[in-house]
């Protein structure tokens, strides 16, 4: 079962509540002997973690993070290890805003999971969302810095490519951007028009959508498991299950309906150790195993529902009511949802590398030409 | 693990090879004491399989699906109830034509999981594409076929919504027309104008992708389970389970991207006994729980691979060669998906019902107001 | 979830009544390319299969297996080989003797799951106990014996060591003789015995209970994981969940209760390439991972519950009755349960190799010294 | 998959090690809606926490838990609830003894998971054990406490019943004397006699083993899952999970197999509402399945390896030693599993309610007479 749970051989669990004392993840099944870094986990939080510019929320979150257990001093250098036991991280949560939270406990926000958990439940920590919260994310994160360190040859890397109706120029891709504007995207120029359409959103009292590009290179041919286990199917579920997004799409994708068999089916030619393919329409997935080339995701994340503009709702006690949802929100949370994307990435490459491990005694593919 | 299992409570696990003796399904966690009529799960199979128009594989299979476990006689009625142990189904192939398979044997089909089979486990039964056959989906239709048995009151249908580029009109959805063409599409016009768009595509040894809409209606408040077994989390796996599809969408799905925050939320006003959302954006689904709206899943299955036409590919032994793959193949491979998504739907479903009359002892919702 | 399915990465699913057209078992995870031939399935099933000593069932069973999916033929050698996708097994029933079950129907035999099995589903198969019958482990027996292929290093036998309240002496313990009675006893003098002991229980129309020793010697260092993954922890659920048994030990098993600290703890000393214990009270297991030493299980059966002496029960309206449980039964069930026990040895080794293998990158244990 | 988890339904996850800053258990699955207290968590933690006599270990921890999620304040009561999202559970370490560890950090102690961790891993966190230090259990108990609270009407108490070769006597077993001892023994008579006896074996620097007894009381008939989620099945590896455990017994156990079929049926009579048994050899479950009595376990737990008298080991270079191993150990481990024990219970009865909840829709059986 999998209700706060993800994943299998690489495993890890997560708890906490946006405005409870604290939030954590436990990481299960990562092998032994790996050289870990404090440190390491804390960049992949700092690059998520609210505040830092005027596009996310301003709830100032130090997000520092604890290794409480599953690590071990190396004698030979004083630096940490992993031992193969179950590595728990933890957050301390410090900007728990004390307000008036009655207007969100009894009114539902639309969009929101307020309405939802409350039927199903009957009963939520309601402050800043709870357990719905983007907080959540910050533990995924965290996991996420684990599971590249299982994966070292693989390198993990993610952009915003489009924000609201607004695509990316892929003639402009070019990943050293991302780090240079505050909406991790590639293309320079699409961040500056951003920049100014999110500001007039924003001063609206409106948010936007967004869709993140998630890329992996340098996985081996030979990862995923049909059929229920596809590569593909466990990268859906790991982008879906983050908030707020509504799409997940392998390579072409969507877009995979409008082509026809000649235009889609990615040809190959000889190479020097492994055939080549004339283009990755795949998103280097085929019959829901690795081929070799990157591998690529894209989700689309819906606009946040907590906006200043008034919306029609419904109280608790089922009367109309109009809400207009006041507090530190991010205006397009898609911003944020960069180095989560990249995060689930990580850990899903993580557990099928160790299951495949685990059924072939190989790290990679068999040898070829066989 | 899942490598070719779904599910927790409603679990199924299936098996088989395109040209094997046969492939079946083991569903198990069933609910005891409901109704089964092997006609039932028949009639979903016949639904599903080949050769039921030229626009399918000719290949003949009568799919017929025998009950070896599970059921037992109520000895009131004389029919079949389950009896809460495993449920067996078991189809025999019977269409295994021998023919000379030596082409596919050695040379990988472009766009084909047997290349990444080939390297995964550097052997397959690649004989009609062994278990990346769609055939294994049968065992997943009868698989849905049990599934909504547990959850009879909930209505799932679905619609092939758009075929290569050409999509169908919404206003003239009609879940009627759904059964009247080959397409399993809910526009009349769209299915007669496709006839001819698929005829041309398939004489000139071509194919092309689709995208099928899900959608189940009746599914109460409350199911589905935060944060890693969303609803939306397991549809997105369950559907991108499925062979050759690319992405998948939670109404408004990737569309999200696009709408500010004033469009996508979904606001409500009072009803008679829970509230009313005046659409339905997020597809029935708020922070990965079910809001009583419909249910609303959309995918794209990508264009068959293996086409007339002649593709650049390369050999076993890494050589460049052509391939023309001849035999008896979809053109539109989407449209057999429509009662395969369908049954996933299903499963998902029943699996969430169980699992949230398991933690939370309620079939649906709290009640409101409270 | 784990109803009717065992293991993780080898893992396996049984579905089947006793007296259903058929039974069988899914093993999915099995690594590729390993050698496999029906022939091997087929011998541990004529092991555990009814009616071949007058000390067994009288039900003729040919339990003949067929594999229905998971192998191909290897080119070179024309034997198969297993392709890494679930193998199918399935055994047909042709001796379900067509009698009036009216009395089992209504009348629960007192230790039998008759009465469980009615409270929990309110309906069952009662032909021959349905899914509670002893049939069901031959579906273990066949899963077993795929999993031996997947350990090939390592040795599984097993013997009954008591009958009743006679037990071997472990001074005449010969694994030569385990085939050389129909009681799998490893010591001539204690088979000779209960020949004549069970021989005038069975005439008395009564039943006696045993306990199984199974021993897995080539098994490495390192295998087994904790905390709740520990090697003892599966194989005592997968010891307790053959029919009947009621207690597990490993090593010293209840009996390390009586010893003290002095007494217990298994000694060491410098070794070749590893250490060497002077003892093996541990049973090979030490923290749930293997020690390299012989892993040593034993499990008690108690009688069999059908019987010819009549006994007090109850009918399923709630009057007393007696009951007579005529058919054909065991009269130590115990006998059938020592190549059961060898079969799930080998999947919980089986298993945890591949786990270990996935999180460690070994087969084995780390290089000693280090 | 399970390595630090347990449960499917009610499912807990615990990390941390003897020295490190923490240790804890996140409890995910529980139903929302029930009165939790931090006091009950606290009180069970009291029950099983060292130095509370001369018999158990005299490291000093206050094992105070925190409850850092999982709960909200119920707004009539001031009380909290559970509201089905993940408890997480925490305990501080405060007397990790600064000390010298060098010596098991090269030299293994014979009985100890020392050697085994070592060539599993590489590595490990020897510091009083690490990760197989008895100081997990902790984090059982405190899920155990939890897990209480969702079977309110069954009634889980435990006994020591064997000290070394001491048994209880039946005759004059009474729970009110387990609290009233410092052996949890429901034999006032006994628990005297361990009190000289064990005082003679920890001054000698000596340990022994033992038999703990546990007994639920009021679990209703249909809990349990055949055949491999059999509730005997997971009591069997709950119970082996526990550190040191080498048998489990359900009911009559290891004993059933010197029984003959008429002594060991329990004989049955019509009663009120339900069948009355005679007996209850089976310990309350057949055919994996509670049939109403009391569901009774035992498990034996070897003596503590950590002992004072010198023994013969190896160290990490493969060279012989001896070893004594100082520090604060228990001279009977066994007396602390007592608690540990009815947590493991409580934890599987749990998760086995709601998973029948799950699968049938209702809390206990089917009507009856039906």
């Amino acid at each position: 079962m999998s209700h706060n749970s993800f994943g299998h051989l690489f495993r890890f669990t997560t708890w906490g509540e946006s405005h409870g004392p604290a939030l954590g993840v436990v990481v299960d099944g990562c092998p032994p002997g790996l050289d870990i870094d404090r440190d390491d986990i804390q960049r992949q939080l700092d690059r998520r973690k609210p505040g830092q510019s005027r596009f996310t929320t301003q709830r100032r979150e130090a997000d520092r993070v604890e290794i409480l257990s599953g690590v071990f001093e190396d004698e030979r250098t004083g630096g940490l290890k992993t031992t193969g036991t179950p590595i728990a991280l933890e957050i301390r949560n410090t900007d728990q805003r004390s307000r008036d939270y009655s207007e969100i406990r009894d009114t539902y926000r639309p969009g929101h999971a307020d309405y939802t958990y409350d039927r199903k439940y009957g009963i939520r920590d309601y402050r800043g969302g709870g357990r719905s919260s983007a907080r959540e994310t910050a533990a995924r994160v965290a996991a996420g810095a684990v599971a590249r360190l299982v994966i070292p040859e693989v390198k993990i890397r993610a952009s915003l490519v489009q924000m609201g109706p607004r695509r990316i120029d892929r003639d402009r891709f070019d990943w050293a951007e991302v780090d240079r504007n505050p909406f991790f995207c590639a293309d320079a120029d699409a961040a500056r028009e951003w920049e100014t359409y999110l500001d007039g959103l924003r001063k609206k009292g409106n948010s936007v959508g967004a869709v993140i590009e998630v890329v992996a290179e340098g996985v081996p041919a030979g990862w995923g498991a049909p059929v229920y286990g596809k590569l593909s199917a466990d990268l859906a579920a790991a982008m879906m299950s983050i908030n707020a997004v509504k799409g997940v799409e392998i390579g072409a994708g969507m877009g995979a309906a409008e082509l026809t068999g000649t235009e889609n089916a990615d040809q190959m030619r000889a190479g020097q150790t492994a055939p080549v393919f004339l283009s990755n329409k795949a998103g280097g997935i085929l019959g829901g195993i690795s081929n070799g080339d990157p591998v690529v995701v894209r989700f689309a994340v819906k606009p946040t529902s907590s906006i200043l503009t008034p919306r029609q709702t419904v109280t608790s006690d089922n009367r109309d009511a109009d809400i207009v949802t006041r507090g530190r929100h991010d205006p397009c949370v898609g911003i944020r949802a960069v180095p989560i994307g990249e995060a689930m990435m990580a850990c899903v490459l993580a557990d099928h590398f160790l299951r495949h491990r685990g059924q072939t005694g190989r790290d990679g593919p068999v040898g070829f030409p066989r």
